[in-house]
């Protein structure tokens, strides 16, 4: 008789959890799910017993016997755990208000994964994870930990470069790519062969019927809505580039190659306090509101706009990959070791990879275009001095990475953006 | 309605070739084939025919209505072909015969894939697979080429580098590492991942039940009887020394590991003019009489002595996931582009990749034990020198390359022993 | 009885001949010309006489005999050179008000060395510069090219790929920053040993006394005078940022480190017509005023307003170290082979080299620091794209090439600024 | 008032001693030195006695005020040293017996720095070196380690990676490397730029009068005397092998490139009890015999004879070099950092360096040619894990070093030697 599963959802509170709930009920027939533990911590206590309620009612609506315990309780969560995702937020969605308009503030991008905001959110984020993989690492050692929280590239190598953990991130972009592909090929029986960095990814291949279809679709590609998501103004591509590049952008592609276009718009927005973060904690509210209704009984259609979509598609599909050994492919978080040739073995790198119950092996690649190879020398460059900013609590580390960030490229405005990011964040960096 | 295929295969009068044909009729019901070209040179007219008739019973024995086309012609044998395969032999047995005899009348290890044979062979094959190549991207250029002909590693990697055929190499023996591992696991359930170069590889992770266990099962493995293939010396590996490695060797491994008791042993076959070669010989001139026989309808069991066991395995097998878009794992030799971090990115290693109807796309891998890498640049590069004396008849080139093999070692003796292979080949090496 | 030196000097027509004729003339004791040809095109004829006998009115002065050649015929020139220097500057000065004022019309740095002024600079200048190489090949190929002109990295990178001209690039840049370290030290007897780009360099170690003192003087190397040359901006550093690099910072980190603060002051010149090409135009008028002035026998102090201070210094004290087999050290641009090791061997570095009769042999260097690797990796790749775009004219290449400078770090503006650039040299830009 | 300088001499009672005391005596003028204390254990006491003794009349007539300092403290001799050299064998002339009688018992090459006898001593030696460093991080942390102990490269490496200690590895090959082409150019006024491994280096490039001359007299420097010292055989090198190479061999490759020659020789000198250990023990007691005589006040010239030629040359000259800051080149033991490009930046190479008083700065070097790089990668390897194995104890790490090796190339005889080392070393091999 199999062995059933537990699974514990660190930031079980959040707004996104009707949306793995429901990945994971689509998959009950693979997945012998005995324990969903949702953990929050206590400032999250509510939120926690809104969402976890309807996560109750969700599996009941849909006749499983699965135990949702809610705690408060992180150890008892992770005990004997086989998979572990987390769907965190580091000082809420007030904290990520404050990520988007202190850059903003000072005339630059603001946005929670690059920049300013990205370091931000690393800064709190990363010494929590950490914290977490001690505690995996000794109460269930064998678990995997399915990364989704944002920056998902630099929390997975954190991750994978200072603890056992056996950790995959994970990011619902590359989902996103896949599906406007699918809607441009009219097909899904495509290998989609992607390498990059997390939110700065490229569909390298795109294989069809026998060819490498990518250069061909890419006028198409650049036109479709799928490939557009709503929380990424709609600036259009410049053709030229795209051609030249010769490989499908992601989306957050546009915040470094049209900077002067998307800036315009965010600081229409952060004048009148209509920046993403602020819209999202607009919906968010709604949300909580339709989660109370006693009646509701699967994931409300509004969680649509919250700007997760996929996300299940990921998370949940990566842990039936592993665990049915599907030897599927699927686009993940994981070290570098030689793909990308001008970073480090040690650098955790966005591709595509096989999926077993041992893991993620990801595909090999021929070299990058040289203007992809040089970007990425300089984003990883950044994210390696956030790592070892937010751990070793180093300023001169967090200086420099934002001085040569493409959205700062400045060391005054750097230096002001840090003294800000440190004040208004004071709660969270200890040690600084 | 489908397209039906045309398989080219150079070499056809080659004593393997029912091994292949019964790889096909096996694979009828997933390869629409409407033709099989077997093309042989003048000299090999007479086999040609004897092999191609027995090709031709086979077929019809199995109800299928392909075409078995014999022809000296190898232009009209490519027109069209979608794919390619090769089993040549430049100079037939009499010249591998000398390739073993040369090293081993200097007291040095003899053998056609590896030290001073080895590189004999691939000074008389890669001309003429250049030559072929030529062909191919005029009369088929969108045809695969599955490289089988030794030194396959060499051969694949003269091709990839110095033509725009698609080429993918192959060999036969880890199909028999899996085998291996299939008995001592007594499952065919797991993930075999092979990095190395042809004739020096290893199993470097073989990823069961969600573990990877490599070192668990070498003893067994080592002790295995599939392990120990009939054309290599049963010496005992030591067991200390792959406990150390941590990964599963190749049988070719011994020929570097254990120089002196196999060279004990390959001195005593060379006196009693009892070398693997000879053996050949004599067992192919039993298998032609054997197919001579009109009321031989399938592969006879003797041609298991030949030493090519799954060979069909290899190339139909490789035939049909391309052709299938199978998205199966299989071990080939392709570029290595970053996979093994200290040999170059146009370097052809062995190693497993996953297949679809657009080629291989190699796996990629963490780093090599120390050992392993130190060999593997040195073994490349007596490859690579070789590879360069070969397209360029450069003496000096091959000296070098002779001079660092590992199973020579010694200038006077590399001197000596080039001098023999260009005298004794003469009829085969233009140009030097 | 030793032969005497032929040099000729390309572009021998512009304001800073008298700079490069008054350091040969103070190295009159150890390097025996015969003859100097300074060489023009048609366009610079009037200014090539006039300064062409202030240089003939120095030579007289000093009481040498060597022959001062004026020219329009290049190959003439040429013939039998033993060092051949450049001091072009193709589109001349008016050139360059464009290369600056294209990129503050949209809001963007402008400089001729960086950013879209550099790039426009070296689309110009590379392929002049081939061409030149081409007759040197043919009439000098034994010369040493001294290469002064500007982007020195690019162009030298350019030769060094590109053709078998012996070629060493320049900057007078680093022997700014040795002498900001001498008047720091108060002594000559340091070792600066430079690792970077052109225009790009870090003094990396400076040995005094035993020991590495980088660390320990760059406070008050931050606040010499010495070190913020009068066409830069004097924005002061930020002491935390220098502090954590750890190395000497260039003037023209200033153009990436402070990019907001010299970005508004340039906006202002530029609205008032005053950048720094508009400025530089008023002196080069004045200072052909001066020269006229036959009673002129000596180079006129004016001249250090130029921005060229130390040329000589540089470019005749490379010409007489390698003549005298000096074994000094220099600072120059040379292949990067390895010592920085995110870019590729291929690459020119501006690093300090061992000079002989030989040539120069560049020192190695371990790792510089996380950040300057990525600025580093990123910088090179501009240029490597805008190099094949001036040789291939190649659109798309261009266009990545300003995407990702972050000085432009937007497709939109690279896009608008290339257009422009394209526009208004199409004089000089043939093929595009 | 200038400081004076302490010299501490690891090792005191070798035989060498009169030789670097020697070196120092020529170079009074420009060495300040006060004291040098030679220390040795307790075993090494009467011979310490016999040849300090010698030193003290050597030094006495040569009329200068130093100290000798002979004790069996090596903390005493260590406290507040200048300079430490370090010239110990652990085992004495016995040990280097066995090192080289144990590959030859089993039909192996002898030699106490490359295969089964280099790992030997390797094994023995580390420990107490970095036994050694541990007292100078604590009494001198300001020192100049000069190791001078075989395998210099390997211990080197052994001590730059384990411990905090200045120290540069030195080797008299090179300089008689350098003797050789002086010989042949009949001057010293050339650059020598050698690139390799300790006894496995090349000069690279000789430049001469402004070219690269190594090409051109390589014919001569192979019939030089100078270049084929005693302790190596003189079998002739093959001219098509260095022509092909075209670098300067070192003697040392001998042992690689003519094994079996080599191997021949040795192997009767083994039968007759006349290894070259076993006949530098003869040397070894005749010439202390000549150090006891009182009247004896200077190096006699059988040390001549002992194979340490040009020892105090490069012991002494880089000692003075980096006191008086000459700015000259050494070839030297330092890390690669990239100089070679197929081996990691932390291995230990030789090569050219400049030295200054803050020590030796390498200079960079293009590519070595291909089967150079395959050789040095696999010896390399080699190194690391004999490094490696001394350290840890570890015999799985010391059975793969040997198994690799060049000389060796077998896991049979690899076993059976390290074995037979073991047991024989047990003195000198706790751990194990």
């Amino acid at each position: 008789m199999e062995k059933r599963l537990k699974i514990a959802t660190i930031g079980g509170g959040s707004s996104y959890t009707p949306e793995i709930i429901e990945g994971f009920i689509k998959r009950a027939h693979e997945l012998p799910i005995k324990e969903i533990a949702l953990v929050d911590i206590e400032d999250g206590k509510e939120k926690l017993e809104i969402v976890g309620n309807l996560a109750k009612r969700m599996v009941a609506a849909a006749g499983l016997d699965w135990k949702i315990t809610l705690t408060l309780d992180r150890r008892e969560a992770l005990k004997g755990a086989n998979f572990v995702t987390t769907q965190l937020r580091v000082g809420l969605l007030d904290a990520r208000i404050k990520d988007e308009r202190i850059p903003l503030s000072l005339g630059m991008m603001g946005q929670e994964t690059n920049g300013v905001g990205g370091m931000a959110k690393a800064l709190r984020t990363i010494p929590v994870i950490l914290d977490i993989c001690k505690d995996i690492e000794e109460l269930c050692p064998e678990a995997w930990l399915i990364n989704f929280t944002n920056p998902s590239g630099m929390v997975t190598e954190a991750v994978l470069n200072n603890t056992k953990v056996k950790c995959i991130g994970l990011c619902n972009v590359p989902v996103g790519m896949i599906k406007a592909v699918e809607e441009v090929l009219g097909s899904d029986d495509f290998v989609f062969h992607a390498v990059g960095l997390n939110h700065y990814v490229w569909g390298k291949h795109i294989y069809f019927k026998g060819r490498d279809v990518v250069k061909d679709i890419l006028p198409k590609l650049m036109s479709s809505e799928k490939f557009n998501p709503k929380n990424i103004d709609a600036t259009p591509w410049i053709p030229e580039q795209i051609r030249e590049i010769g490989m499908m952008p992601c989306p957050y592609h546009k915040y470094y190659y049209m900077r002067g276009d998307m800036l315009k718009k965010q600081l229409k927005d952060y004048e009148g306090n209509k920046t993403r973060a602020e819209f999202v904690k607009g919906v968010e509210d709604r949300l909580f509101e339709l989660y109370k209704n006693e009646s509701l009984k699967e994931k409300p259609k509004e969680l649509e706009n919250r700007g997760g979509a996929y996300y299940s598609e990921a998370a949940c599909e990566l842990i039936s990959s592993i665990y049915n050994n599907k030897k599927s492919l699927m686009v993940v978080n994981v070290l570098n070791n030689g793909i990308i040739k001008t970073i480090s073995d040690d650098s955790v790198i966005e591709t595509t990879a096989y999926i077993t119950s041992s893991g993620a092996i990801p595909l090999s690649s021929s070299q990058l275009p040289l203007s992809a190879q040089g970007e990425i020398a300089l984003l990883k460059t950044f994210e390696k001095l956030v790592i070892d900013a937010a751990i070793n609590c180093d300023y001169g580390k967090a200086l420099q990475a934002l001085t040569i960030n493409p959205l700062v490229n400045s060391g005054t405005l750097a230096k002001q953006a840090l003294d800000m990011v440190i004040e208004q964040n004071k709660k969270y960096l200890k040690g600084w």
